[in-house]
């Protein structure tokens, strides 16, 4: 019989289909992907690109990661901030940045074939950009994620790179987690996220990897077939102030990940996204538990399933695959 | 310079991103569907289908709508309700039901097709069955909704039809709805549906239609380019308790808007869902603001762009027209 299952942090339930159980050779692929546009990221090509604003060279001087502003932003930093009301509505200018982290000079589509430094080198990028952008005052949240296919938002170009935005708002998601981090921790004084992971290696069916300070798992409660967490162990709210160590760490820990995801799912479109807390300034009087009820994490979220969109409407996720089994064929993966 | 607008009932902020601003005629379409599969909701094919557990029929008793349960049901009536904990865990059997609602005899794919009388029968059939639902005391909430085309859902079945699924539980949309909406009415006293119909009856510049007394517009702040939500003007929490001169005035504004949908952006798919309250069973000393708070809808999203499943993991809507235009372009387009 399926099973209703609810997300902690969120307070979300989810159907969990058994009835409908898929396992990882039942998903067809999806390929509607138009013909690919000319690379303007590859190494060669930057004059195609706006400007750099950031990168990171090897000793001969050339670029390993690079990091431009989107021709197309979402925010710009164009004007001061303002905000309005109108009868029940709200509104502010988009202000902030929206950038492009182009992970490797090579024409390389997928994270998962870049080595270990290169994505440690990506991740020393991320951190790099969070600092500078924490420097202005009218930012409250970043979000760094990466869109890889075309279904899943990667666009006409399969050049991997990351995308960052930077905005005076908090994000809904993020949000929801902050508050339901707090709610939990105002009753048990415990880091909820904390609870997950040692509920998980304690149980140890839903765990996919422990290793160098990370738990990579399947979430209780996914709201799709083979959606992964990755958490690191030591808590902490803020993605960016990670150790040199946990970079490495992350490096080795993302890229065993991805691959498990690309050898047994074939080469699926995903997403993935880094949930981190907001900026706190430090106001006269202002006070947060942030610092102790959030944990930042990576969510990767493969794309499987055709059924989209109604989800939106709903808020009701149904997902045809079993958490438990799911985490254990990415487990016996070998890569 | 690209906006941030805030739904005032759900709290979530949206990027209109007028930058990248589209008009109806820049949607590129999507037809990645496979090959239909043999009809089994035809007149004449029931018996390819489980048995029908509600119909209207003509008067030479031929029907015109017909009930089925789901084939694969997501919830099912077979167990007594039970809840579980586990550590932060919580499940629940997945009791309810999982219905189809085929709507028309004849091979018609997309319900702005339908004459205004057949669309009035779907309506009349699911208040019906909300009535019949609702004796059941272990379900708490009604989903109706509708997935037109197979980027939406839709399977490989073109033959128009909706879907109705009970639950146990609260979904997590409608829910964030209702505490949005209680929210506001603890503070306002007034139903934050209410306001903004009047709001939007006042400003005039997001309303498609206002007929029958109901109000077509595009929200403030949408997730989706040419979003829709038909509100009725009469505030009442629950769908299933419409007179029926409300059902036939649905009946021509549900007609009227899907077509304008068809018309102007060229068929494209769309999912449909109504947000009604969930049951309130009388409780001894329960009690409950819902009746005031909380206003029925309909929410219609057309699939227009790719960018799917980034959203998802960041609750991050980045919409790429601009409402007020969208409603225009709406308004104008005569069916």
């Amino acid at each position: 019989m399926p099973q209703l299952r609810k997300d902690p942090i969120l307070g979300r339930w989810v159907i969990i289909a058994t009835e409908r159980a898929k396992r990882p050779k039942d998903f067809a692929h999806i390929n509607s992907a138009p013909p690919e546009k000319e690379c303007p990221f590859c190494r060669g090509k930057e004059t195609m690109t706006p400007p750099e604003i950031y990168s990171i060279k090897d000793s001969q001087g050339n670029w390993r990661v690079r990091v431009i502003p989107s021709k197309k932003p979402f925010v710009t930093f164009g004007e001061e901030l303002w905000k309005k009301g109108k009868g029940p509505y709200d509104l502010i200018n988009a202000v902030g940045s929206h950038e492009v982290i182009v992970e490797t000079p090579d024409h390389i589509a997928n994270m998962a074939d870049l080595d270990e430094n290169a994505i440690k080198d990506v991740l020393f990028t991320y951190c790099s950009r969070f600092k500078e952008i924490e420097k202005d005052n009218r930012i409250k949240s970043v979000l760094v994620f990466k869109n890889y296919g075309w279904d899943a938002g990667g666009g006409r170009i399969k050049h991997s790179r990351s995308q960052l935005i930077s905005t005076p708002v908090n994000l809904k998601r993020v949000k929801e987690e902050l508050e339901g981090g707090k709610h939990y921790y105002d009753y048990h004084e415990r880091c909820i996220f904390c609870d997950i992971i040692r509920q998980e290696l304690n149980e140890g069916q839903r765990v996919v990897l422990e290793q160098d300070g990370f738990v990579v798992l399947v979430p209780f409660a996914p709201r799709f077939p083979f959606e992964i967490w990755i958490l690191p162990k030591k808590h902490s709210p803020d993605f960016y102030k990670i150790s040199d160590d946990q970079v490495w760490g992350l490096s080795r820990v993302l890229k065993k990940t991805l691959l498990k995801i690309k050898v047994l799912l074939n080469d699926p479109q995903y997403n993935c996204v880094i949930h981190t807390a907001p900026f706190r300034r430090p106001y006269p009087g202002y006070w947060s538990t942030i610092e102790e009820d959030y944990h930042w994490h990576l969510e990767i979220t493969p794309h499987l399933t055709r059924v989209a969109g109604f989800e939106w409407g709903s808020g009701f996720y149904i997902c045809p695959t079993l958490p438990e089994e799911a985490a254990k064929f990415l487990k016996e993966t070998n890569v």
